[in-house]
């Protein structure tokens, strides 16, 4: 295996990004050094006050010809810009990765614009929080949590095998698959809560009675929606990003809600219980298989 | 106000009932007397030997005459028979109370049934989890959450005063309304909750690609279907007894989803961030007013 590198830039110390720095910081320590950028250069200063990374940069023209690594940990379209200026700008035999949660687009664009001697790996921890920031970041944010990879075929044993190491670190999983099929999944895994959560917010908040709605909802109501508190941009960039899946997805969740109402309106209890003893006994079984 | 009841009897000892009598004794210690009975009558054994109650009954027709207070802690379709079954058997002066997820169904019965000397206050304590059992059972476990109360015009001020007087020693908020005001406003609080949750897990597990996307599901597939997890027969009966309001929610979350979809067609990325916004406001203002 290549050394793991030495030089790491992380573009976007937010959530995302400061958790990798802390995950790589307490691994290995001096061993290495950390370069990070923030939309806000003074976010970035007070990144590196608050020792989450060792040196702040406002322009990533100026990255050191000697950077190893850089992570683009920003939102799905300032990831495509990024990719775009590194494509004239990016230091040589470097190898770059994002975290962007939908893979096509992204690959797309870094098969275009990064032609030359950099290297480009996509991948997408399945990890996250309705927090934002680096103030939010936890070096166990990825720990057992799946982190997929989506490498072109043009990509080097030696690189790919950085990054497992870097996602092993991290205590992550390194799960392979192809852009297609990630864009693909995600919907069921991830997508289509990001959507459903906000609108079951603004369908609800219709309501005339939503005030007094507002006083009685409690932990059902809380943990159903808790992605509605998500960052917008980042949702937008993902649906945006991956619209068909998601409308394939919200047409069969129309369906689903036909098919159900259908059960109601018959009162057929006894289907209404399998119903209900069929989505419990799937999910149970996923907790226990991959949460325990 | 009348004295708080010193002999009370729990029917079904579970999450809710047992959580209920560790806050009352927790409160009252030796000064009061919980009776308590299960479905299975070693459960109610099981529950003496573990401290949650002081007595197990195995027929509620065998109710000391001197009972001051029922408390009917079953799924709704439990709770409609006990009352029936109360009717002939009600110890006399004895206070009825239940803490069903529905409330109009049960009152229509308990003012059918319970027409003697009984009085009866309908309630339902907004707390839950999907955990099951007096082994789950906590003293925090209504904390600061909302117990409506759905009193009829023939209950007396002494009783509804025992009845808020309960709910603040288990640390929660009274709220009084109709039981058509609660079996409508539940539906945005609550119920569309417990339905949205398994119909994401039926329609996610019907794609060929479940296994895969099993493995790569993390938090937001979690959290989201949370109560995909809840107890089958609980949801039934909360369906079945709530049929109108929760026909007209799934019908409103239909045209939701056709009009996000509509967004998502004609790629409209201001609308759709607005959307998310929007919804992302509405969550973080209720979280910061009801849970902080």
């Amino acid at each position: 295996m290549k050394e793991f590198p030495e030089k790491i830039a992380i573009i976007g110390v937010g959530l995302i990004g400061g958790s990798i720095a802390l995950g790589l910081k307490s691994h290995f320590g001096t061993k290495i050094t950390i370069l990070g950028s923030c939309d806000d250069p003074s976010r970035a200063q007070k990144a590196v006050r608050e020792g989450i990374i060792d040196i702040a940069i406002n322009n990533i023209a100026n990255l050191p010809k000697d950077t190893d690594l850089i992570i683009i940990a920003t939102p799905i379209r300032s990831t495509l810009e990024i990719i775009k200026r590194l494509g004239s700008n990016c230091p040589p035999n470097c190898l770059i990765i994002d975290i962007g949660s939908t893979k096509k687009v992204i690959l797309a664009t870094a098969q275009k614009f990064l032609a030359g001697e950099a290297s480009f790996i996509g991948t997408h921890p399945m990890a996250g929080s309705e927090m934002s920031g680096f103030e939010n970041a936890s070096v166990n944010l990825f720990r057992n949590k799946p982190w997929i990879i989506c490498p072109t075929q043009k990509v080097s044993n030696s690189n790919l095998q950085v990054v497992k190491a870097l996602i092993s670190i991290l205590g992550a999983n390194p799960v392979i698959m192809t852009a297609e099929t990630h864009d693909r999944l995600t919907i069921g895994a991830s997508h289509i809560f990001l959507a459903i959560s906000s609108l079951l917010v603004n369908a609800i908040v219709k309501e005339k009675d939503w005030p007094e709605i507002a006083q009685i909802a409690s932990t059902g109501f809380r943990d159903t929606t808790r992605l509605a508190s998500d960052n917008p941009g980042m949702k937008t960039d993902i649906v945006m990003t991956n619209r068909t899946n998601l409308l394939v997805a919200l047409g069969k969740l129309k369906d689903e809600i036909t098919d159900f109402t259908q059960l109601i309106r018959e009162s057929d209890d006894k289907a209404i219980l399998k119903y209900f003893e069929d989505s419990k006994r799937v999910r149970d079984d996923w907790i226990s298989t991959y949460f325990n």
